[in-house]
This record gives structure tokens, sequence and C-alpha cells, in this order.
């Protein structure tokens, strides 16, 4: 039997279609057919090459939903059930060794030296070959952790929680606002409408949204924000000033920054009150430098300046626990789809920022 | 009755003695003898004109050690006695109002815009104009917490509690370092000293001490420094090897960045491990700006750069119970003692970095 | 000037009418025309003698709204406002010394040994004597916290934020429910309620609300409980059974116990996941004994227990927000108002059980 | 070839020796040559059948110290290296699953309710039979928690950071005293003497150890307590006279309880300062009731009971490192010496609570 995979064989070039055969499952590996698979800004970043942990010949994808066709030996979910053939299923990208200081001392899985990512650090040469979800199957290693979905759930609309969800999850995990901060956050694509939805979950008294796109910050005032700024609109001194002005003069307590840009990192800290916390989510790969004063913008503010990267099972818990809660919600996210087959138009419109989120179906 | 004020008139001019009539005592306001004085770093930086927040005439001098010499009604310490005449006292060199945001809802006395702190923002036509520590007197505001010396401790070595220890303490408030952890700490002056002594106190594993003076560097192993880099013998990359060794190739879990410098700030950004800590505590002025990358420096590390702004009653606490502990130990760090009159060479022998600690005694 | 107060002067008697002489103010001190006075609880266990911080003769009352009446000196508010005459305003009720160990180091200042309360711990014969919510009129001590009720608030709404909902934020500001936890709480009462709005608020997946009384349990649910439980249809035994059957079989991850009793504790040990948390909240006099099996109940599970006492002005600025957030919803509970004059009839209606929040309102 | 065991077959009667057929290694399954074995309390009472955990015929001991004899397969240790045959070891004693909603979601992983421990429930019946210390081999699972031991440490000595250290370790995660605070540990047995070494080795102000025997707590003198109260010669009141007294009158900040009774659960609730903490450790199995009063006992003091658990590779991480850095300190709990052979001599003298830590060293 074979499954059908869209590779990356060169950056900047169409995906190619291959053809590649099903092996036998080692114990604990898990056969799924995708019933969606999420395209990932950063799938856009590793096509044109600019993300190192890439080995090619490779699948993209590393969001997906689908189901069981095939089990090498009995595997539990995170809830304690069996798995079976035919579960509708979502999964955390990442696998860690479970083994190491990280691992096992820190209990920061995410940081694991040896943490394998399907479409991101595993070519089409390493066994068990099919780990993409640019696919219609995928094998997931043993270690990986499952959630069975409920029945009536769309999966293009779960889709979103398994990288951008869990992303922004850990961002709160680290930080939290208390009930009745202010939180910005900058930028309002999938990371930013998920950072959003959790900070009106945590309690947050005001959240507002900053973009330079008015339909997706339209979209940022249906997930809960209470004031959205447009970039075209107003100037980073208008901004700032109008940010001051709702906080007392302080300043916001709280900004999640997912715009991945120097830009947006430095306008982020001028926002921010004494003591407060910047998140800096959005990078996936080098977003720019800017001149950083160690004393202006950490030492005199008492800043928190705190990057995070990638996700663990915790945060992917939380995603994924908030979509389920909310999946009318985040169906609006889901502004584009297309067959498996159309995969290259489906990154040219995640390129060209036409989609919040494109899912690639069946075909 | 009149106090000695040595009184800063001009910028980069020396000290001027001035005698003050002694005002009548307000409610809660207390009058105590200077037994010490500690001259600060940041004094040296303020007596050249490089602080914002003093206004001239005043008197310079925010760390002290005294004895009461009158008391504006009933009076209590921290550990709730009463004060009386003649009690030997430290205090915390900041009040805050006691009522803002800040103060009551956030618990960061510190952060509270309207904080008075003698020797700093309060000059000699702020009444009770005795507001310094550079003086035979010194009037303490109502709200001023205190603590009773115990008999027997040295004054002079107590003083240096009162600012770098306590803002050394408000950094391990903010992060603690795991027993078994490695912490890094880069500068080995008075604040540099305090962390050492607060890192082994919190159980660190190995604590690592860099700086430029081998003097500095071996009172750094009598604090507990398991390992100090000398700069002038070990290169930058050279010392980052080192740390990497020593910890399994990981990084250090924490470093506190205490020479208030971009070059420190930088260097400490680079020997810290996935998910670890840098503290930046040194900085009262501006240290420099360095090229800031917020993928590598922060975001793809998962890093927290947090600010540390001078320090409040519970800082203050700790460093005054770690001296007490340990007073023949911190005697060590002072190194020069002068008369309240020699205040000038005191200033000229922090500026030439020749004092580790240097106190002002009374004439 | 007078002042009208109900005073408790016998227990278990009626509240008399008693006419005081308005003092001169001092520095510091704000006169206040109450809008609102809540009838908490604690105020029929009071009447009846069962607390021991009481003196004789009294004003009960320490939840309260009213219209600022005149200021001994400039006063701000914790947002750093001006107050002013004729401001309508909320407070905390109580004033701790601002000066102990439990206030500076701990920064807990609801454990200061010297917080005076109005309408606890102040009696009729300490000046300045107007110190409770019974009353046309209170005057508020220096260092009490104010904040400014924006137009169009109903004072009889926002006072239930004052004790019953600053108590339950102290709940959660010690253990927060992860997003997607399962927070149980116990007791439908106004603590109970809170407890819900703030379990929701914070982002808990299930709250359930277990209770006896059908018409309080049916507003859990407009308070945003998932599942309400009736003590008088379902035994210990089932309740237990349903909140593990609906958590995976690990029992709920936190606890919030509101009534004060004995089994209400026991059952909330019952209840609780390994590693999970029980908040004690609800007794503000003695609830009576059980016998505890520390292997059993605590080390075995690992559990949590945490008490929760009083609050402080953290807590209060948190229930202040989430009232003033959702006016319409806590307006639903408040069932009974009553005049001054009709105080004695308020307690009766508390102690029947019939009022969920009992309100007095100006003659 | 064949393996040594002393099996436990029926309680409260000698353990056995068994010669057993060495199976050939699993995958990931390591082979490993005692070099010494704890006996910890907990055996004793296991011994008498007090644990319902344990499945007859089984060998004890869960505490052990070895050289790798064979490996199935390549295996890392904690900190990345890989083991080889010869290698002297340590290992944590419990392998969780590592895909449930404990060990995943919460990070918690000695809450796994497939949680296997060698020695306590896993039986000779189970796979692969080698499975406790009491023996002169043990097989250990895959997914066990490795640390190389470096040369020059005596075996005997590292093997009490295996469980008494490791879970004394998890109390102080739980709640960590801050620099300057009062702790006070009840019980001077092993799991006390580590409490002590914590306490100060994360900056406790004072140290305070109770407990009924003279040369245990002289032991804990040299441990590091700054005060110990015998029991013998001090009431129950003295002793909290005495605490009170040095604390200032508010009573300790944090208990540490290792006695596992009832009356030590309930004196260390009554030594316990407003908001301070109290960790139940000691209990293995019930240790008897007493009657609580939610009131007086949590919620008007605020305090938190925290049950403590055993502990995971976090914790047993903390233990060795402490026991590595303190070689010589740690040498002197181990009171007792015996061969294997003699296992029924080193249970007898840790019943009668001679030993403070009994050891078994090869035949």
């Amino acid at each position: 039997m074979k499954a059908t995979v869209l590779a990356l064989e060169q950056y900047n070039q169409p995906l190619v279609r291959r053809e590649i055969e099903i092996p036998v499952l080692a114990k604990g590996q898990v056969l799924v057919k995708l019933t969606a698979a999420g395209v990932c800004g950063s799938d856009v970043h590793m096509w044109k090459g600019e993300d190192s942990r890439l080995r090619l010949p490779m699948a993209l994808g590393h969001e997906g939903v689908g189901i069981v066709a095939a089990l090498g030996g009995p595997k539990l979910t995170i809830d304690g059930k069996e798995l079976h053939e035919g579960d509708p299923v979502i999964w955390n990208r990442g696998v860690s060794c479970g083994e190491c200081y990280y691992c096992k001392v820190l209990k920061e899985t995410s940081f694991c030296p040896r943490r394998k990512v399907v479409g991101i650090n595993l070519s089409l040469n390493d066994p068990p070959y099919l780990n993409g979800c640019f696919a219609d199957h995928i094998i997931l290693a043993e270690g990986t952790d499952f959630y069975l979905i409920p029945p009536g759930i769309d999966p293009a609309v779960l889709v979103t929680a398994s990288c951008s969800g869990a992303t922004a999850a850990h961002a709160f995990d680290l930080v939290r606002p208390e009930p009745g901060e202010t939180v910005v956050i900058i930028g309002p694509g999938p990371l930013g409408l998920f950072a959003v939805a959790l900070a009106k979950a945590y309690g947050a008294g005001q959240v507002v949204l900053t973009g330079g796109s008015q339909s997706r910050l339209g979209l940022g005032k249906v997930f809960g924000a209470d004031l959205v700024l447009d970039r075209n609109k107003l100037s980073a001194a208008e901004r700032r000033e109008l940010i001051f002005e709702i906080t007392g003069g302080r300043g916001a307590d709280m900004i999640v920054e997912t715009s991945g840009t120097a830009a947006g990192l430095e306008e982020a800290i001028g926002l921010t009150r004494m003591g407060g916390s910047v998140l800096s989510v959005g990078a996936s790969q080098p977003g720019g430098t800017f001149l950083f004063d160690g004393f202006e913008d950490l030492t005199r503010r008492n800043l928190r300046l705190q990057g995070v990267w990638v996700s663990d099972a915790r945060h992917f818990d939380r995603a994924v626990r908030l979509v389920l809660n909310n999946p009318d919600l985040f169906a609006k996210m889901v502004t584009h789809r297309f067959r498996l087959s159309q995969a290259n138009e489906a990154l040219a419109a995640v390129d060209r920022r036409e989609a919040v989120k494109a899912i690639l179906l069946p075909d």
C-alpha cells in the first residue's frame, strides 16, 4: 500500500507529488489517514529555505488531524483511553527523548535537543518516511501525544490548535494576565487571534490588538479584542498614547508580540508598564535587529522580556480544549480551504497574506 | 541645633560643607545621627550629573546606619519593636506612597511613582531638608522601614546591605536558582559580591564570577564563587566555552549582570541555556546599546531577560539578614574608610575603582 | 451635625438607632454618606455573639458604597485620582499598619495584627466613632483604599464586591485553575457565586456548583456553572461519582469550599485529584471538626489544603473590576433590599437564608 | 547466569534467599550489579504487611547504587552521557508511563497511575523478575533515569539520596523557605536530616529540629540545625513557646513534618505563623487521625497544608547533587552497614530505631 506525499525537494520550487510505500509499523507507531492539514506561516519560510532545521527532501506540514488507520501495538491517549482504528485524533507535533535533563529535571520537553517534529526536522529519508502532514497518510512515532476528537468537530477547525494555538498557550503558561489587566497583542494572524482568545479566557480586563489588516482586526474583535488599532491609521506614537491613556498612564501589563519582527518587539517594549512583561512569540526565523538599550529597555523599567519557543503537551492540551469549547469561533479563523493537490496554491495564499488560516483537505 | 551636610551644589564640583538648622520633627519623622554612610557607585554618577532624578542643591548618600537621636512620636520597627532614642538602626532608603496601584494592588512599592529616596530625589530645599547620608544627621520620613541593629555589629559593614545588598536580593526574589544549578555573575563590585553570596545562600550548585580585577575576583572566591574568570586573561569566546563545558554543554541556568554595560548584557545573553534567565541589575544610568536580534537573543532560546530596578522592604530585609548572619565575610567588602569631611576623596576613590566599598564615618 | 447609626449594643437583641455627633475629620480621614450597605452572613454570626473580634457597642456593616461628604485633606484613589466631595466611591474595608513584617516584608497586609476593619473590630467608642456601614455616614481612616465608581452603576450591586467578592478573589490569587481544569465550588451563597464567576473568568473548563437550594443553584447556572448538584437529590457518594466521571476518573483539580462547615471541607477533600487543591474560604467562625487522617487526606494524595482568610487591596481590586465588567449579572445576586431602619429585618432574612444578598439603602 | 534475591514471601517472616535466572535483557533494560542498597523505614512497614501496594513474593529494596553489568541497547544518562558496562550508577526508583495526563500535561510523573517502583509494587513474578535492591543484581526498566557516579564516592553514602533525599527535595520544590525564614523540622530520621540540609541549602535563616533521640538530634546539629528540641525534655507547650519566641511571636514560616504521625502533624499546625506552610512528608502508611477544626487549623490562619507524596526525577536530581556536594556530611547518616545476607538483621535494626540509615553491602 502506498501513501501520497507532496514533497519539498528544492527550496522555492513547487512541491512534488510522490508515492511512498507505507512501511510495516514498528512498536508504538501509529498510521493516521489525514483529514486536515494546516498551512502555517512558517511553512512558507521553510519552503523558501529560511529555516535551518530542514533537510530535503521532506514533507512539510506540522499541523494535522486525522483518523487512525493502523497501530503498531496498543497505544493510549493523554486521557488514558486506548486508541483504535477509525478513531479521529489530533496529536502533539513534537516528540522528545524523555530521558534528558530538559525532559526529566527541567520538565521542559520542548527544549529537548533530540526533539523530532513532523513536517520540520524529519526528512523523507528518515524512517518511517511518512513524516509530514502535506500527505494523505502520516506515521507518528512512539511517544506521540494523542487526543481523541469528539464527534461533530470539523477537523479543519481543530487543526489550528496544534501549532499556533499551542505556541500561544505556551506564552500564557509563562506569564498570566491578572484579571482586570490590560494585554496588548501585536499581530492579528493565527498566533495573535489565539492570544486574544487566551487573554480573554484568562480573565484579562482589556485586550488590545494591533495590526495592519482591517479584515484581520475585524476578526480580532470577534475573538474578543476590546480595542483594535490599525497601523495604517494610527502612528506608533498615537498607538502608544492610546494605550497609556486606557491604562491610567502606566502602560500595558503584558504584551504578546506575534509578528516576529524587530519593529514589533521594539514597539512592544515601549508599550509596557513598570514591571510588566513582553512575550516574544512570533519568530520562527530571524526577524531583524534593533538597537537595544539595556537601561531604558529593561533595567530601569524592571521589564521581563520573555522568549517563547514552540510548545509541549501541556500547551497543546490547553489549545485543544480552548478550540473544543469554542468551535464556532475558531471556524472563523479558517479562511481558505484547499485540496491536498493544491498545496502549492495554499502556500502562495499564505505567502500573499490572503489567508488567515489555510487548510489542506484530502483530495 | 545644627546639622552638617556635605552638599552637592554643582555637578563635578567638590561637595561643600553646609550647616543646616535641624527642624522640629513632624509626626512620624525620625532624626538619626549617622554612624556610617556608604559611597555607592551611583553616587559618582550622580556627582557627575548623569542621573536625571536629582535636583540641586542636595546631600548625596542613600546608604546609612545610625543612632536614633529624636522621634516625632512613637514608631515601630518592621519587627514590631518600638524605637527609642539611642537605638542603633538601619533603614530602607525609599519611602513609597502606600496608596497607589503599584503599592496596593501590584504590591511593588519600589515602582511607586511618588517614591522618595534619601540621597537621590530629595533636595536640600525639600522639608525636612536633612535628606541625605553624607551628613552627620538625617531626618527619615514617616513610613520609613527600620531595623534595630543587634549589639556588636560594625555599622560600616551593615551599611552595604541597604543598597547593593537589597538590589541584589531583588534579583533573586524574581528568579531563584534551583539547587545544583549554575549561576554566572558578571561584575565583581558590591552588587556582584552580594549576588555571589545570595546565589550560594539559595543553594546554587556552581557560582561563576567574571571580572577584570584580580583582587576583586579573589574577594569573589572568599564570598563563595566556585570559579572566577578574569576578563584580562580569557577572551569572551574562552569564557563562553568554559561555561558551556561545566554545564554539560547547555549553558548557565541564570546570569546576573551587575556591570551595567551593554557589553556585559550582551555577554550574559550568550552564556545562557535554553529557557534560562538573565537578570540585568547593574545599570543605574544608561550603559550603552547593542544590536539585539529578537530571534537569536530571545525567542529561539526561550530566554527570560529580566530588568531589576532598585528594591523594596522585602529585599532590604533579605539583605540585612544575610549580612547579620555573615558579618565577618561582609567586612571584607569594606576596603576604604573615610571621615565625613573626606567625602570628596571617598568619591574619587570609588570613581578610580580603587575601593570596592568606601564608607564615610563621622568626623 | 449628627449621623444615624444602627447600634449593636447587646448580642441577640435588636439593633438600636443612635444619633452620633460627627467629629471634625483628622488628616486623611474621609466622611462618606452611605448609598448602600451589604448584610453579610458573618453579620448574623456577629449579631449572635459568635465572633470574638467584636467589642460592643458597635455598628455592624463592613460592606459599603457611598458618596464622599467631606475630606480631612487631599486623598488619592488607588488609581491615583484625587477624591472630591460628591464622588461616588467604594473602599477596602480593612486598614493595615503598613509598617510591620506582614505588611512590608511578606506583603500580606491582611495578616497585619493591627488591621482595623470597619463593622468588625472597631466599636462606637473608638474615634472617629462612625466605624460601621449600618449607618447613614461612616468615617474611613487614613490609609483606606478607595475606588471611584463610574456613573450608572447601582451601588447596591457593587457592594457585593467588597467582602464576598474580595475574599473569593483571594482564593484565586493563591491557586489558579488552569484552562480546561475542573473546579468544584461547595456552597451557593455570595462567596460561592463569586467563586463561580471567578473560575469562569480564569478560564476553568468545567465549573461544578453544589448546594441545597434549588433557587441558588439556578442562580449558579446564570453565573456560569456548567453543572449544579443538589445535595437534596444526590447523596455525597453520588456527587463524588459524578465528579470523578466528568474528570476522567481523576477527581477535580481545585475545590473551593465556601460553606464554612466541617462537612463541606471533608467532602471537598474527597473530591480532589492527586496533587489537587482545596481552598477553604467560607469560615468566619468555627464550623465544627472532623477526624482527619494525614495519610489519606493529605500526604498520599499530595493535596494542598489552603486556608483563605479575608482579603487585601489586590483582591478587592479584582472583585471590583469583575463586578464593573458584569453589572447585570451581579445585580441578580441582590435578592433583597431594605431601608437602613429595617436593618433588623434584613439580618433576619439573611439568618433564615431567604436572601442571597440583602442590601440596606438609606432611609 | 543466576542472581541472588532476598525474597519477602510472607509478611512478618524472615526474608528468604532465592536464586533467580537472569533473563535476556529487553530493549532499554539495564542489568546492574548492586554495590549498596538502603533499608528504608518503609521497608519495615512493607515487611509487616502495612503497605497495600505490595504483591508477594517480592524483593524489597527501592534504594540502590551499583555497577552496570549489561545493557539491552544504548542508554543515556539524564546528563546525556552514554552508559557503558562497568559504569557506577544511581537511578530514580520509579518509572512512569510518560504518556498520561499526569506525565504529559501536569508534568507530575510521580502521580502517574501506572508508575512502577522497584522494591515496592513489582513482584518476583513480574518480568524481568529482578525488581528489588535486596539482591545482588537488579534489572531496571526502559525509561529509568540514570546518573553516573563520579569516582571516589562511597555508594553506601549516595544511596540515601534515592528515596529520603528525593522525597525531602520534593517538599522543598513545592514550598521554599525565603532567606532568613524559620523552618521547623519534626522528626530526626533520614527524611528529617535531609530536610535540615535542604533548608540550610535554600537559605533558611533558622532551622529547628525536634525529636526524641539525643543522638539523632546531635546528628541534626551536624547537618545544620540551629536549634534542636528534645521531646523528652520539653513539653509540646514549651516547644511551641520557644518557637514563637524566636520568631518575633509570629510562629514558624514553614514546618516539615517527617514523623508521619497524627501527633506530628497536629503539632506542626500549631507552630505555624499566619499564612505559613506545613509540609507533610513522612507518611508512607496511615499514621493515625486527629480532630481537625477547619476554622482554627486552616482558614483563620490562612495556612497551607501540603501533602508530599514520593518524588520524581527533578527531586532525585536535587538530592543526588546535594549528597555529591557534601559526601562527608551524608556519610554520618549511615550508622549501620550489613551484608546482603544479613538483610533480616538490618530490617530489625531499623525497626528498633537503632539505625538512622542501614545499608546492605554485597556478600
